[in-house]
C-alpha cells in the first residue's frame, strides 16, 4: 500500500478535535479541527420557517457553507464579491442541510428554523464532511438550549450524524483524504451515516476511473470505520459541554 | 410488494426510446423518452477549451441542463427570468458533465470542447438520469462525426455511460422511479455506470430514513439491472443512426 | 425577381404545420413548424394576476420567450447561465404578450393569468412570428378548457391573431423570410394582424436602407396575404383538436 | 374631432426647441424640449469599437437611454438601484441606436464608436422620439467636430433622421401625443424617417383596438407631416451652432 | 501660496448659484451650479416609510446619487447598464442621506418618506458637497409644501445643512477643490455643517500624505468659512422661491 | 461622567491582543481581539496588479471585509447568498484599503498586489478599526516575508497605521465604543493615524446631534490617546513574531 502524505495507515482518521461553544452569541457552536482542516460551525435558532413549511406547523433545518478567501494555499475570490455562490458551494450546503435535517424531528421542533453556518477557516481536504460532523455538535447544543430555556419540553434531536471521505489514490483505498490525496484520487466518495451506521447520504465520483462492486464495498467498510471514530469525537465534545445525549439518538 | 403507479414490477424500467439525430444543426443529438419523461440532448463541438485546459493540449466535455417552464404539472419559473440557475440545476449539470467526461479520452479529443445541452421537455421523474443516458448518445454521434469529417483520426469515445434511479418507497426497493414515486420515497439514489458495471457516480439521499448496508446492496443490484437495459437502448439508437461503437467502449 | 433560397415565389409562405396538444401537462399547447423553424408554445393558467391587475377584478395574458442553446447553427449561450435575458429576448416576449393580450377579453377572463411560454427548438428565421401564431393556438385551447371545465361560462377569446415577417432583400420584397434572407435584408418588418386584417402590431426596421411609402404599401400587402394563410392553419389546428372557434373571434 | 389636452389641432406638433452644445465636455450635445418633455442628448466619440466590428475596419453608433427618477409625475425607481435596465428601457435604446446608425456611414467613420446618451429630465410623452430627434443633432455636432479637428477628412453623416409619435385617441388620429393622450390611446405608433420621408423604423401597437389599413395610412400621413417640422427644427439648431449640413444628408 | 487653476485665492468658493423649483413635477427641487459642477436635486414625498421605520410612526429621509455618463471629461459607464451602483456611489448617497436626515424632525414628518435624488449633470469636483447643499434646498421646498398643502401643521425642517470640500494641494490648504485640484491633492476632506457651524459629517482622506493636527485645524477653519457662503446662497434661493425659513432652523 | 457598559473610564481602550501568524497558508496574518470583537486578518501577496496600475511598474494594496453570519447577536444574512456586498461593507473595505495603502511604498513593492482579508468572527463594535489595526500587522508580516524570501531587497513598509473609534454617548465623550455604546451614541467617529499621530483618515457622523469645534477637539485628543495604545500592541505582536520594524516606519 502506498505511503500516505502524513504517514497514516490507509484506515486511520486524521487527529480530530471538536471544541464546543466557541461562538458566544450563537445558540450552538463548535470548531472542528480534522488534521489541518478547520471549520467553524454555528447553529442559529430563528422564530420563522421558510414559505414551504408555513402551513405544516413544524420547523426546518438548513445550512450555509463558506470559505474564507485565504483558507487555502492560494487566495480564492470572495463569493460576496463575485456576486454569487459557486455551484460547488451550493452543492455542499445542500448536502449539509439535508444531512443534518435527518437529525431532527421537524414536527417536534415547532415553528422555528435552525440555520447551520459552516465557515471554513483552513482547508486541507474533507471540509464538507468536517462541516457535517462539527455542524451536528452545534445543532445538538442548540437543541439542548431550547430545552434548557424551556422553549421545548424535550429535545427534537433524534439522530447522531457524522460524515467522512474515502477514496482511491494510486490504486489504494484510503480513509479521510487530505487535500493532496484528494487532488490525486481516481475515485472519491463522501459518506454520511447515523450512529447505527445506516447510510444517510452517499456521493461517489470517478475522477479518472470507475470502481467495481468489490472495491466499492471496501470503501464503504473504510467509511464505516471512520464514522465510528467521529461519532466518538462528537460524544466527547458534548460531554465536555456538559450536554447529555438522549437515548433515542442512537435509535437510527 | 406495493403496487407501482403504472403497474410495473419493482425491477422493471419504464419504456425507453432514444431517437438519434433529432436536432439538425447540432453535431450530435438524441431525444430520450423514459416513460413520460422527455429530454432533448444536443452535443455541440466548439473549437475552444475552458481556461484551465488551455495549456494541456487536450479537450473538455461539459454539460448544461434546463427545463422548459411547463415541462411539469404546474408551471415553474424560467431560470433566465429569475436571473440565475438554481442550486438544483447546477448540481444536476455538474453531475451530467462529470459523468459524460468519463466517456471521452480528453487528450485524444484535442483542443476542442463538447457541450452537452440537456433540456427537459416533459418531466415525470428521473430527468437527470435520462439526460445522462440520452446525452451519451448525442456525445457518441458527435464523436463519430469528428472521425467521419476527418477532424480526428479515431473516435475519442472510450466508454459507454448510462444512469438510472432507484429508491425505497413505502419500504419497497424500486427501479426507475416515476415522479409520484420519487415524491414519496424515503431513500433515493442515482447511479451512473459504464458498460462493465463499474460505478462512475453514485448519489444517494435519505429523504426520511437511512438505509442499512443490506438494503443498500439490494438497491445497487436493481440499478445494475436497469443500467443493462439502458445500455442496450443506447446501442440500438446508435445502430439506428448507422454508427458503430468502437470495441474499446466496452473496455471500462 | 431574385430567386429565393428555397425556390419559393416572393409571396409564398413556407410550409406551416401547427400540432395542437403536444404538451400533456399544459392547459393548452401547440408545436408550430414554419419551414425549418420549430416553436413549442404552452399556455399555463394560473390563479393569480400581476400586482397592477389586482384591483381590476380582471385577468392578464403574458408571454415568455426562450431559445434552446442549439436551436441555431452555432451554439448560443444559455440565458439562465448568463444571468439575464437579452434585450432581444425581452423585446420579443413583450411583443408576443401584447399581441396575444389583444385576443382575450381580460375582464371576462376573471382573476387569473395565462402565461404563454414560447420556446424555440429550431430557429430558421421568423421565430417571433411563429411564436405569436402558434401561441394563439395554445391560448385558444386553454380558453376552451376553461369553458369545458366550467371555470368560465363562455370563452374569453375574442379575436384570432397571427403574425408574419416581410422584408426587402436585394431590392425584392419577400414574404416570410428564412434566416439566410433575414440576414441579408435591407428592411425587415414583422406584422401582427387579426382575422379582419386590422393591424395589431407592426415593427419595421431599416437594416441598411429606408423604404418609400410605395414600397411600404407593397410589404403590407404581402403581409396581409401571409396572414390569411396562417389564419387558415390556425383554424385547421383547432379543428384537429376538436375545438370550435366562437363567432366573435372573427369580429375584429 | 375631440379637443386635445393642450388645445392643439390633431395634426399640430407641440412647441419644439433644440438647444445645441449644452454639455461642454461631450463631443456633441443637444437639449430637446418637445412640449413639457425634455431630453438631454450627448454624443461621445470613443477610440474603440464593439467586438463584432473589430475586424471590419469600420465604426459603430450605439445609444443608451435613461430617465431621472423624478422626471415623471410620481417618482420611479432608479434602474441602477434595481440592478438592471427594464425591458422598456432596452427596447427604447435599441430603437434609438438602430435609427441613428442609419444616419452614419460606418465605414467612413473608421475604427471609432459614437455613443449617444439620451437622458430624460422631464417626461410628458414622446420621450423616445424626442431622444432620436435630439440625438441626431448631438450626433451631427460630433461628426462635424471630427472633421474640424481633422480626425476625418469628411463627415460620416449621410442622412438626417427624426422621429415622431402618432396615435388613435377616442377614435381621433392625433400627431405627437402628450402623456395623458398616450395613456388613453387605443393605437400608438412611433415613426422614424429620414429627410426624404423614407421609413427607417416603424413601431405600432394596439393598446385596445387594431387599426384598419385606411386608418393606418392616415396615421402615416400625420407622421410625415410631423417629421417635416422636426427636420426643420434640427436644421435650425445646427445653423445656430454654426454647422453646415452636407448635401448628401438629404440624399436618403 | 500656489496659484489655483482658476485664479481663486485659497479661501474663496467658486461662484455658486442655486435655482429653486426647476423640476415641475417634484415636491421640491433645485439646480445647484458650483463653478462648472451642476447637480439637479429633487425631493419626492412618498406616503410610505422603509420597513425599519414602520412601527415608529415617524418618517424617513433618504438620498440617491447618480451621474450622467457624459457629465465628465471622458464618458463613464452607466450604472444601470453595469447592473449595480459602484461602491463610490453608494458611499456618496449614504453620506447625503445621513446629512440631510439631520435637517428633519422625523417624528414631526409623520409616516412619509422624502427621497432626495441628486443627479450630476456636469462634474468638476465637489459633486457630493454640491448635492448636499442643493439637496437641502429641495428638501426645504418639499417641507414648505407639506405645510402649504396642509398635510402637516408645521414644517419638520429643524436645521440648515450645507457641505464643502477642502484639501491640501502641493502643500497649500485650499477651499472648494475643482476636479483638477482634487486629482492632485494629498489630503482631501468633505465637511458637512449646520448653520451653527457644528459638525454633522466629516470625511478626510490622505491620498499621499497625512496631516498634522495643526494643518487639520487650518482645513477646518477654511471649511467653516466656505459653509458660511453656502448657507447664505441657500437662504437666497429660498427667498427667491418665496419660502421663509423657520426660526428654529438656526437652532442647531 | 456616565458609567460605561464594562466599567471602563472614558479614555480607556478595551483589552487588546494581536496574535500574529494564525493563518498558516497566508503570507501574513493576525487575529486581533479588542474586547469581544475578533477579526481574522490575512495578507495575500499576488503576482499581479489591477488594470489601473499595469503601466506604473509599481504595486497595489487592497482590502476586503466580511462578517460571519453569526458574528453578531442575531444572525445576519450571508452576503454571498444575497448576491452582493452591502453599501456598508463596501464603505468599510474601501476605508481599510485606503488606510493600509498609506503604509506601503507602492513603487518599492513592485508589480505585485497585497490583498488584506479582514473577516469578523465576533462583532462587539469597532470592527472596521480593529480590521485596520490587525490588518497592518498582517501586512507587516507579509512585507517582512518578501524580504526574507529575497523577493524584495528591502521592505516596502514605510508607515505604521492604526485606527480607533471615539464617540459621544449621553453627552460624554468616550474612547473605543463597544456595540451597545455605538448603538446609543449621538456622534460617532473613526480615526486612522500613523505613528507620528498624523491623520490618515477621519470619518465622523452625527447620529442625532452635531458637535461643536471644542467637543470635536476633545474627541480627537481621545483618539490620539487610543492610537498610542494600539501602536504599542502592534509593535508587541511583531516582536512576538520575531519581526523588526524598519526605522522609517516611524517616519510618518
Amino acid at each position: 500500500m502506498s505511503e500516505r502524505v502524513d504517514g497514516r495507515a490507509a484506515d486511520v482518521l486524521r487527529p480530530v478535535t471538536i471544541t464546543p461553544g466557541v461562538a458566544p452569541y450563537a445558540e450552538g457552536s463548535a470548531l472542528i479541527a480534522l488534521g489541518n482542516t478547520r471549520v467553524l460551525c454555528t447553529a442559529s435558532v430563528e422564530a420563522r420557517v421558510p414559505p414551504h413549511r408555513k402551513e405544516s406547523g413544524g420547523g426546518w433545518v438548513t445550512a450555509e457553507y463558506g470559505m474564507l478567501p485565504r483558507a487555502t494555499h492560494t487566495r480564492s475570490e470572495r463569493e460576496a464579491v463575485r456576486g454569487k455562490q459557486s455551484g460547488r458551494t451550493q452543492e455542499i450546503q445542500r448536502l449539509i442541510g439535508r444531512s443534518l435535517r435527518m437529525a431532527v424531528d421537524l414536527d417536534r421542533l415547532g415553528p422555528r428554523q435552525i440555520v447551520l453556518d459552516c465557515d471554513v477557516l483552513q482547508a486541507d481536504g474533507g471540509t464538507r464532511c468536517a462541516a457535517i460532523t462539527g455542524g451536528w455538535v452545534a445543532l445538538a447544543l442548540a437543541c439542548d438550549r431550547l430545552v434548557r430555556e424551556a422553549v421545548l419540553p424535550s429535545s427534537p434531536l433524534v439522530a447522531q450524524i457524522a460524515a467522512v471521505s474515502v477514496g482511491v489514490v494510486a490504486g489504494a483505498r484510503l480513509l479521510d483524504l487530505a487535500y493532496e490525496e484528494d487532488f490525486r484520487c481516481t475515485f472519491d466518495m463522501n459518506v454520511v451515516m447515523n450512529a447505527r451506521q445506516e447510510l444517510i447520504e452517499i456521493q461517489g465520483t470517478a475522477e479518472g476511473q470507475g470502481v467495481s462492486r468489490a472495491e466499492f464495498m471496501q470503501l464503504l467498510t473504510l467509511a464505516e470505520h471512520g464514522i465510528e471514530g467521529l461519532i466518538a469525537a462528537q460524544r466527547a465534545a458534548l460531554q465536555a459541554a456538559g450536554v447529555a445525549l438522549a437515548e433515542e439518538c442512537g435509535r437510527w
